[in-house]
């Protein structure tokens, strides 16, 4: 699992020729430690004393936060397995015609899972992102940059998914299934970048 | 050493209420993680065929790239310790007048390195960000996405050093440095928020 060797053995294996780990798996952990961040800000704040009318905000996001964590942790692995049943499809046998056909239903069926995976990713970054405005906005003053971090990191995780869809979804074959992703894609973009940019300047704002 | 330790358990303490790591830990591995990905790029195009006119770019590009790897990673362990060093100098004793003198010169120096450790890992991923340039013009296009990641990673890495920069500042009492720090940081912060939309849009751009 690519998620319980080191942060540095991850970085070597990234920077490495070797097709995976890539931008999925980065910007999953990236994502994922945007969760974190807000997991810590509302971790931080239920210990603070002076802080209790935020308690049951802060318990909320947290159980949504570490959830969020869990699956974009699950989704480096995801990720590598989309792009791995890929290149696997492309490098079928194309000699006949039954066997080319059986080739690009392979390439047509993991261009699918390569479209949906990085659409899922982007879908939990969208909900961290959702979180850190309620952690940038009731959590403990101390600690309100980290929130201002994990927005930040989440987003950048959901501009990094955006693009594995718009690398996968024009070549697939279900129009419908593909224009349906990008729409979603494109909304995802347009709102997160707002509420992003409007959590990291209210987070901005209480450093005070 | 917090980068010899799982991603996953690197997650775990991120999330923690524990006051290290936090934002500031989070930020040099996400700018780690840019760095890492414009050396895949650079990594990938030396190895195809027909993309023998980048060579030398892509070798220059990864020479630096990797070295502002190592920078960025060797940089977690110096935002820990100059947290800790803050931290451990609040909690200097303040009885006598003697004790209350040496705690607020111990604040001021640990508050000057607080400020320029960030200060420096913001100029690292300025510097990660001005290749991700070259990689996305003149990386091989399979991997040309990387670059995309790559350079919201080391911009988001950036934006995150900002607050540290912001928060530690004020409450230095050489005003001359510490108006030249957030001079310095506000100039980063605009000269790399144009760049890395214009190689964000160049990337999307090559996608086809």
């Amino acid at each position: 699992m690519m998620t319980q060797i080191s942060v540095e053995k991850f970085l070597d294996d990234l920077a490495s020729a070797a097709p995976t780990p890539g931008g999925g798996s980065a910007a999953a952990i990236i994502g994922a430690m945007g969760a974190a961040l807000i997991s810590m800000v509302c971790n931080v704040t239920l210990g603070k004393k002076g802080q209790e009318s935020a308690a049951s905000e802060m318990q909320a996001v947290r159980d949504q936060s570490e959830k969020l964590r869990a699956t974009l942790t699950a989704m480096v692995a995801e990720d590598v397995a989309a792009f791995d049943a890929l290149m696997a499809a492309y490098r079928l046998p194309k000699g006949t015609e039954e066997e080319k056909g059986r080739r690009l239903e392979a390439i047509q069926s993991s261009l699918r899972g390569a479209t949906e995976t990085p659409l899922a990713c982007a879908r939990a970054c969208a909900e961290v992102i959702a979180l850190s405005k309620r952690a940038g906005e009731h959590g403990f003053a101390g600690v309100i940059s980290d929130a201002g971090v994990g927005v930040l990191a989440a987003h950048t995780a959901l501009r990094s998914c955006a693009l594995n869809v718009f690398i996968n979804a024009p070549s697939l074959k279900d129009r419908a299934f593909a224009d349906q992703a990008v729409a979603e894609m494109n909304q995802m973009l347009e709102t997160c970048a707002r509420l992003t940019e409007s959590v990291f300047s209210h987070v901005r704002g209480r450093l005070g």
